[in-house]
């Protein structure tokens, strides 16, 4: 640089340093005049380096949820049970998982979060690499849907904990009833992306599992997006999973399970051949094991047997027995071509496990206070070669605020009773909806105008199902909406992933899942606007049919039994002409 | 894993394999009753492995701008023009640059763009670094303004172009007038995140300079979000440069310079002690060349002179002899709470160059059409230690939708007339206000709702300043308002620098900026409805003074001469009893 601001410049900028900082920048100016270059290649090149993963994200830490101390805790205990869950369930181990959060000293600034998992555990060399190091992970490169799918997330946790607080991040864990249980302190080099760690055989009266402890810099608070509410959406989407929460108070509330069931086990895809990119099957074919373009389309993706794999080679006049590595480019632009102008059956759809339209019922009951409920499960589609499914749930109207028709066909008012968790799940019927909005199982709290699950909401016209709806707002009522999407890779809008990325595909599903689920809701809401309109005109009918009665009593002379079954067969008249 | 699922399974789902599949599924259903690990820790560990940057990057190209063809067009632009445009400032060269966007071949999906720079140009062992690896550059650890911070960008949008047509991007670069230019060809290997390359002597008929040109899927579309558009919104936030663009279909737009000087040179300054979080101290300690705290705090900082680092030390407990190596963590933990508890001087704002109210003025009055302009350009200061500055700038009202007062004091209707670019960049009277938002001088495009900017200017009450603003909307008018923050570290929403994060320090001070601007705005639309009155009041008495001129002429029988200084004189007192 040619301004030669001297460190003292900065720190004593009125002594008598002034003259020569005003030589300077007259100097400085003199050589802006004439053109000459301040920097050049050669000293620019000086500055030139590379930026380690850890120290961009460091640095730009609100991209992975670490903006506010508030959203640092509820994202690090998200982390921590995604992980938790995805390895029980890989592990086919029903879990069990415990959330501590407890305060450091009298601290409200600085809080331990603890996550204790009865999964399959870790292996000692792993370990440092898991929880010290970003992008790392077994889950990126692997298509099948899972909950954490960046090797991101829980490294990233450690980081925020370690830059806000200093501490490193504390691991206990033990693969298996005779593994020696090891503790394990971790740090994270962040201008290396590596791992220092320390560890030690610890006791621990547990078969397996894995327990992670990070010291941070955060704040507790209840209600909307909190902590305890996240753990409230776990259980909806995951009523198999048994998590117990410890708040900094010392309360503890459990979320039992809802099923004993383990959602079904995914299995991994290769890469459909409609879904790569031109650079991608370029790199395929040439890190391929495969000798002939044959054998290279049907071993590398799925959906291609013989009779496919010769088509696509005819399409693209290339010889079927032709080595991959010797087509150059302009023969893989042609047979990219071929392969999107070939008609292939949609992938397998076994690596994705959606939780399906009784299990969103049982959710929604357990967790939310309701008149009426309905669930719609979409079949499995596909975006970009990734499988994907969307399911909605609805959860209608607050009980006491609707009426029911007995079995007897009685319609009655019920009383008013406070459900349990309603005042957290629903709102009043002159509130917007509540949107809950769920990818492969984990609650989506924050950024939800961004989400294309929120567009989507908003562009269904939810008047058609009876609702009020303001323009372009999410439309108005006591009702929660439910909607989840399973995929082998969700494309989030940042790598804090809080909401969908717009896909058109992505969006199109949402849409008919909506549609669909809200045709149900219209019945019941029209059902409802009907009985409440028959719960006003009998009552009318018998506010006035005493009196009618006596009138004919009067004019027919009728004695009490007579007057009894007149009243009861104008009852019945009266009834039979509103047509009930 | 236990599920064996074989390739055939994958192929040919519906051959007579399924037994063998069914007594497959049927031993691991079995296997998960007992509760036996499908998968175990062994199993887990052996898929563990590092994601490269660029991998992820490919998988989520969404989060650097590319997640569709038309977008992908405008920010590979975006990031080349962004390049060229801080390398020529560093260099104090008028920055000249040439964008070109052709179709390959007769391809409407296919195109090559190319920005031509006449910067100071690239050495020859940096250029496969800049433009074939992520997180690689000299501005991400520097703490002065840029328009790149993240050395993601320009390798991010040849990474895209390679995905989607396999072409390697294509570099020609000289450093300067005795160099010799070189051409280069690079692609990324993604799997490690490093350039393949090959370069080349060539001639080039140019004193120094680079030029990129990456062949990519695209969709080339005018108007809204073009790239005609952001060229537009650039030469506004820099009037300090030429811009010529070349469409697909051979038209040239020029945008001339509004100003021959450069923007202020700006200069790199150490982090401030108020910014610094436990983690960095504790890092910067480690790493520092001083071997006593007192140093340390001075050299290593900005605004920390021997008094304060003295006050620092005292309050910490800490003698400022100490070795920093030797302090444990919380040793530094007080010292941390100690620098918080010291009043330091605020940042040197040296490293930032706001536009200015004046260039603000003239590049909005080149580029949009309005009847007032007004603008403003606050005092920088400080969020997490990053010095900012907002800058708010307003084009209000069509000229030919209002009134104006000659110099003589006359008011007049302005014929209308068709301004060249009104239809881009200004709405209707009854429209949303059309917002522009920049970031270091560079436009923003998408994702409006999302950015801070947005929502601070919903926030502002425009009522207060004459204008109609619906309920958490936009305000309604004929106005542009342009928004600008400069700063060394600017907070994006996500990689690809479409929107800024919501930080209150930087929310609080978009506010004040728009409540500056608002009131000179609302001074101007008040006076602007006076005018519209008074020029009804004026025609008022111009239709009936003649009518009582002929009264006065026949009652009082004055001759010709005399009407005619009656007339005049019963002008003056209306007009004088009106006070205009």
């Amino acid at each position: 640089m040619s301004t030669s601001t001297g460190q003292q410049d900065l720190f004593e900028p009125e002594t008598d340093k002034m003259t020569d900082a005003k030589a300077a920048k007259a100097a400085k100016d003199k050589a802006d005049k004439n053109g000459r270059a301040a920097e050049t290649a050669e000293s620019m090149a000086k500055r030139q380096r590379e930026i380690s993963v850890s120290e961009f994200f460091t640095k730009n830490r609100h991209l992975l949820g670490f903006d506010s101390p508030r959203k640092a805790l509820l994202t690090a205990v998200k982390e921590a049970v995604d992980n938790s869950l995805d390895a029980c369930e890989e592990a086919r181990i029903q879990p069990d998982i415990v959330v501590t959060i407890a305060r450091i000293g009298q601290s409200e600034k600085q809080f331990t979060m603890t996550v204790e998992d009865n999964g399959p555990g870790i292996v000692k060399a792993q370990v440092p690499n898991v929880f010290g190091r970003l992008l790392y992970g077994s889950k990126f490169h692997r298509l099948r849907q899972s909950r954490g799918q960046q090797g991101i997330g829980i490294s990233a946790a450690g980081m925020y904990g370690q830059l806000t607080t200093g501490a490193p991040v504390r691991v206990r864990t033990k693969p298996g009833k005779k593994s020696v249980p090891l503790a394990f302190e971790i740090k994270i080099d962040t201008a290396r992306n590596r791992p220092e760690f320390k560890d030690t055989v610890i006791e621990w009266d547990k078969d397996h599992g894995t327990e992670v402890a990070i010291d941070m810099e955060g704040e507790y608070r209840r209600g909307q997006k909190s902590v305890e509410e996240f753990l409230k959406l776990m259980a909806v989407a995951n009523p198999h999973v048994k998590l117990t929460f410890k708040d900094p108070d010392g309360n503890v509330t459990e979320y039992n399970r809802g099923t004993n069931e383990l959602p079904k086990e995914v299995e991994e895809i290769k890469p459909h051949p409609h879904g790569v990119e031109l650079g991608i099957l370029l790199k395929m074919m040439a890190e391929s094991e495969n000798r002939t373009v044959s054998a290279f389309l049907q071993q590398d993706f799925s959906r291609v047997g013989p009779g496919v794999a010769k088509e696509i080679c005819d399409k693209a006049g290339i010889k079927p027995e032709t080595n991959p590595s010797r087509l150059d480019a302009a023969a893989v632009q042609k047979l990219k071509a071929a392969i999107d102008a070939t008609k292939i059956m949609a992938p397998p759809l076994s690596c994705i496990a959606p939780i399906g339209e009784d299990l969103i019922l049982a959710g929604l009951k357990k967790e939310v206070e309701a008149d009426f409920y309905v669930a719609t499960s979409r079949r499995p589609v596909v975006y970009r070669g990734h499988p994907f499914a969307i399911e909605v749930g609805i959860a209608y109207g607050k009980p006491g605020d609707t009426l029911h028709m007995t079995d007897a066909g009685k319609i009655v008012e019920v009383a008013t009773k406070k459900p349990e968790n309603q005042e957290v799940l629903m709102g009043n019927a002159d509130e917007p909806i509540r949107l809950i909005r769920f990818a492969n199982r984990v609650p989506l709290v924050f950024q939800q105008s961004a989400c294309a699950i929120t567009k989507a909401v908003i562009a269904t016209n939810w008047k058609n199902y009876g609702l009020q709806q303001p323009r372009g707002s999410l439309p108005i009522g006591p009702m929660v909406v439910f909607v989840h999407i399973a995929s082998v890779w969700v494309p989030f809008t940042s790598e804090s992933k809080e909401a969908i990325a717009s896909y058109d595909e992505i969006l199109e599903e949402l849409r008919l899942g909506l549609m669909e689920a809200g045709r149900k809701l219209g019945t019941h809401v029209r059902k409802g606007k009907k009985l409440a309109n028959e719960f006003k005109k009998r009552n009318y009918i018998e506010t006035y049919i005493p009196h009618l009665v006596v009138a004919l009593k009067d004019i027919l002379k009728l004695d009490e039994k007579e007057a009894v079954k007149a009243r009861e067969n104008l009852t019945v008249v009266l009834e039979k002409s509103r047509k009930l």
